[in-house]
């Protein structure tokens, strides 16, 4: 057996992901609100009195959840820019990227995406912001991409992005990881989706269908 | 003035529909999991013990809006099927019709697809069945329209309705009655998008572009 010899700042980084990985397990099967530090005590096997020595409160750890999200999310954002030239090329590699992210960390990002907004103060406010941020970098690169006629005239870039954001977060209600598709599935039918829903041509027998009266 | 004469089954009703527009109200702000019965007897403006006169527990509460609201949503799913013959436009008359439900009666209806999970037992059960109704009835319809040639091959119509019904159920995350669009503007937006989503071609452009290695 290896000589085990760790320094203190180890010892303490290592409890630290500890009990983040624990917060996540809790705070994803019984929500943010109805879970306690006691159950994040009882995962990671010790008394809750102890938890205090690294974090303050169950928020803390939420907060933590939420900054480490943030900052693998806006590396995404960036690399997505990076990759390509055309709004639309960018917006393609970034719904893939994001989509296997979120897929991949499903319980992680669904407690970013969903539970956020149990933070308060300064951090709710961040939290918001960051929120504005990813409707903002897909609405953007929609209404770029419809400018260069790549992207229906008739397509609203703040409607779009919220409603492909939407389809995203959706995944974290039905994806099991031991379920029929796998990650690279459901982001390529995702991406291929969320695309020609913008760019692609009803076909022409549908648009003679309306609703019928009294629908609104 | 009028002569107030109600009946006891009137008035009963009254304060049933009451009780479930407080219970709406105050489960759609906190979430079902942290509301109280405190909340809803406070909106009411009565004290909670008078409310065991009409109800036995929170979760009854939640039970009646989950049995109206699929009540409302079987009627739809109903008329949509009468509405046309081809399976694509049936898809087109529901997904219309269901937004429009749905952003119309946000509160509800949010509670209804987000909230039917904290029921136990029997009703649990139930809700849960409805849930795979909603989903098969989008299924159904994307699979038959695939079948006629309708619907592009490469969708796997499981995985559509997921993010079909998905990007519907963002909307009580984003929708404002006093914001920038009209209920009928997003219903068309979202039933647009949709179809296209499935039976659009993407642009060979796009086609082209794939994902930068080290994605998956």
């Amino acid at each position: 057996m290896a000589t085990k010899r760790k320094s203190g700042v180890s010892d303490r980084r290592n409890r630290d992901s500890e009990l983040i990985a624990a917060a996540i397990t809790v705070f994803y099967e019984k929500g943010y609100a109805a879970a306690s530090l006691q159950d994040v005590a009882e995962i990671v096997g010790v008394l809750k009195g102890s938890l205090y020595h690294y974090i303050s409160s169950k928020e803390d750890l939420l907060a933590r959840i939420c900054v480490e999200s943030h900052a693998q999310a806006s590396v995404i954002m960036a690399e997505s820019l990076e990759s390509a030239d055309d709004p639309l090329d960018q917006l393609r590699v970034y719904l893939h990227r994001i989509a296997l992210w979120y897929v991949n960390n499903i319980e992680r990002v669904s407690i970013y995406f969903n539970e956020g907004k149990w933070l308060t103060g300064e951090r709710l406010s961040e939290v918001r912001t960051q929120g504005r941020e990813f409707h903002s970098f897909v609405r953007t690169l929609v209404d770029k991409a419809r400018s260069s006629d790549r992207v229906r005239d008739d397509i609203d870039p703040r409607v779009a992005a919220q409603l492909i954001l939407g389809s995203l977060n959706s995944v974290s209600t039905w994806y099991r990881p031991d379920g029929l598709y796998s990650p690279e599935e459901i982001a390529s039918a995702f991406t291929d989706m969320s695309l020609a829903s913008i760019s692609g041509e009803v076909p022409p027998v549908l648009s003679r269908v309306t609703a019928p009266d009294g629908d609104d």
